[in-house]
């Protein structure tokens, strides 16, 4: 039968992720610097394995039961403990767990859009928080971005233009700390004039904070959420690059009132995350093995940065520039302007065997740059990160 | 500040369930036949220790890390026998793996529905259906139902008459095995007769099958996707009642250009299914421990339904009536008319320590028959469900 006749309105609107795209295309023989993989070598597999016997034993039948949406409470009262370690004041009335941090990406669209919303963003901006945002149609507005991230003189100018013109605002997204997809940190003075800005215009901020655990060099830098007094950050986190993705937990800390909409909305997705994974990562935080994890997976990454960066600068042409990310997972990379990266691509992975994600759908304007791509420098081995970026630089040089 | 004026227009179409609020207010010495939860000694506790054990050893990084948006090949291998030893022939492409059967629910209502599109439902239905696909704001059609389920010549003429108005009708929902809430089960001639009317109207069918494992009596049924020739019927079924309902796990059946949809549709709600909870159902599947735990579960709860309809035979005052279902974990009742079963809930919990899920919310009516409830049979002990129902008996008499 011709299903496409029944598909409703929005689906014109789902747009495949082109990450989860190209990891279908990647052979073996391939290497990918596409997707946003930890390494797993980070996964602390044997404590997760001792942590499973001891949660099944211990907690039994209730790990393996229906659990509240909110969260299982063990989890919630380690999550409040561990903001607290990261500045963030938070009670299990500021929690709720989610299926990833991109369940929460989810439910801030369900939550919050209507058609027309504006959604004040960094341009570019991370991906799969945009694709789950437009099947509910709203007005994207992209903030330019420094070597400091985003330019929050400009984001206030925005702001006050949207106002003037009755633009309703929902919030303003940002990953402050080495940012998806171009790696680079938001400074404090900027976090305070993002935060001013949003208490004179009354508006809500999302923190996403999948990689406020890696920073690599002497940036210290404080949360927003830690630096809000008036309940307006929505902070989001996610265990994927501490303690295993493959768990798919994340959690949200906001106000109680923020926290109930988001499990009402919750219900009709899952209605809990997965009981005995909530209470292995609650086991996980107990006994320190992410605490204690977190420095050797920065000290890793950090070298895996630096092998992809002195890469980047032995084999690329003249005329190829890169950021050079204060910690997170990627490198974000800017080509001849010839070059469509989006066109490259299917060349690069099937004649150089090398695969990125092109930087197109990380804007939010309708005809975006079309030379840049964002680079995974954590997944790869150090072999494949030498190898890997040579071969992109002759996909890059033919081109020229 | 104030977040209630940035809420989304949809906001106001999501409920909280009755179920999970209810959970809320059942303190230790009330006894809960509210939910619809797995008796846990049914969870195979100790082998889902040795699986987890076995598939950190075998799989390990591979189980902890992101996986495909349609589920770990492994365990979609496995689901495509178990669906053949269920009558229903499937291949991988056939196969998306979800987070619980809720999951699959809310993907219905995200790819098929817009405003105003019409859903046909058992009158009553599964309340968590309903309320998943509330905020698409679809028109609800409900086809009543005697003891044999789904009265299909009232569907076909309500189908015809429709059709007639130019209604568009999306999909046909029902619970056909063990109904929720009605425990009825749906004999093989009208499933005939339902897909017949799909068939000449060419529309879809939903099948929702989480029960169809636990038929009692000597019922024989077949699936209608394993009547199904023509691709119209998209199923859906769970691990929760057969391994645990904490691992989150669902799955549908359907065409692949369906499952590509769903595919589409779930990288924006959480990218991927817990990789590690996969790999486990795909190794309970593969050692046959579910298959083996089956027929102890039909066993327990055959002999919970008839404790339960034995107590009911000796408790309840003339007026009130019940169906005697041929399996699941629900019993309905209807009490007599000047009954308020909502009104009565709070007495019957705080007073008489005793829980029911009212039965308003599983109606898709607007005025709603006030004097239902559902009484799950499965969760509460042999001895609960003795002096729960002497208990619920009395909170009646009170208002007889």
């Amino acid at each position: 039968m011709d299903v496409s006749k029944l598909l409703a309105g929005r689906t014109a609107y789902m747009r495949s992720s082109e990450i989860r795209e190209l990891l279908k295309w990647v052979t073996a023989d391939v290497i990918s610097f596409g997707g946003g993989m930890p390494d797993p070598s980070t996964f602390p597999t044997e404590d997760i394995a001792k942590i499973t016997a001891y949660v099944l034993e211990t907690y039994g039948g209730k790990a393996l039961q229906y659990g509240p949406t909110d969260g299982v409470p063990e989890l919630k009262e380690e999550l409040a403990k561990f903001a607290e370690s990261n500045g963030i004041k938070a009670s299990s009335d500021n929690i709720i767990v989610t299926v990833g941090s991109q369940e929460a990406l989810e439910l801030l669209g369900r939550l919050f859009l209507d058609e027309s919303s504006v959604v004040i963003t960094e341009n570019p901006t991370y991906i799969a928080a945009l694709q789950s945002w437009r099947v509910y149609r709203p007005r994207l507005v992209g903030i330019p971005m420094d070597d400091h991230g985003m330019r929050t003189d400009v984001l206030e100018e925005q702001v006050k233009r949207l106002r003037a013109e009755g633009a309703k605002i929902k919030f303003i997204y940002t990953v402050p700390t080495a940012q998806n997809p171009t790696g680079v940190t938001l400074p404090d003075e900027r976090r305070r004039h993002l935060l001013e800005v949003a208490e004179r215009y009354d508006l809500l901020v999302v923190e996403d904070d999948p990689y406020g655990y890696f920073i690599f060099d002497n940036t210290v830098v404080t949360r927003l959420k830690a630096m809000d007094k008036s309940g307006r950050v929505i902070y989001l986190s996610t265990a994927s690059k501490i303690f295993s993705p493959g768990l798919r937990l994340g959690w949200v800390i906001a106000e109680p009132e923020i926290i109930r909409w988001f499990a009402l909305g919750k219900q009709a997705l899952n209605l809990n995350t997965p009981t005995l994974n909530q209470y292995m990562l609650a086991e996980g935080l107990r006994r320190g093995v992410i605490q204690r994890n977190i420095p050797n997976i920065v000290s890793l990454y950090k070298r895996k940065r630096d092998a992809m960066l002195a890469a980047l600068e032995t084999y690329m042409p003249k005329g190829v520039a890169w950021t050079r990310p204060s910690g997170g997972m990627f490198i974000w990379v800017r080509v001849p302007e010839k070059i469509d990266t989006k066109e490259m691509l299917q060349d690069a992975v099937t004649k150089y065997k090398v695969a990125y994600v092109p930087g197109h759908g990380f804007f939010v304007d309708e005809n975006p740059p079309r030379n840049t791509m964002r680079l995974n420098f954590t997944y790869s081995s150090f072999e494949q990160i030498d190898e890997g970026i040579r071969r992109l630089a002759n996909a890059i040089k033919e081109r020229i």
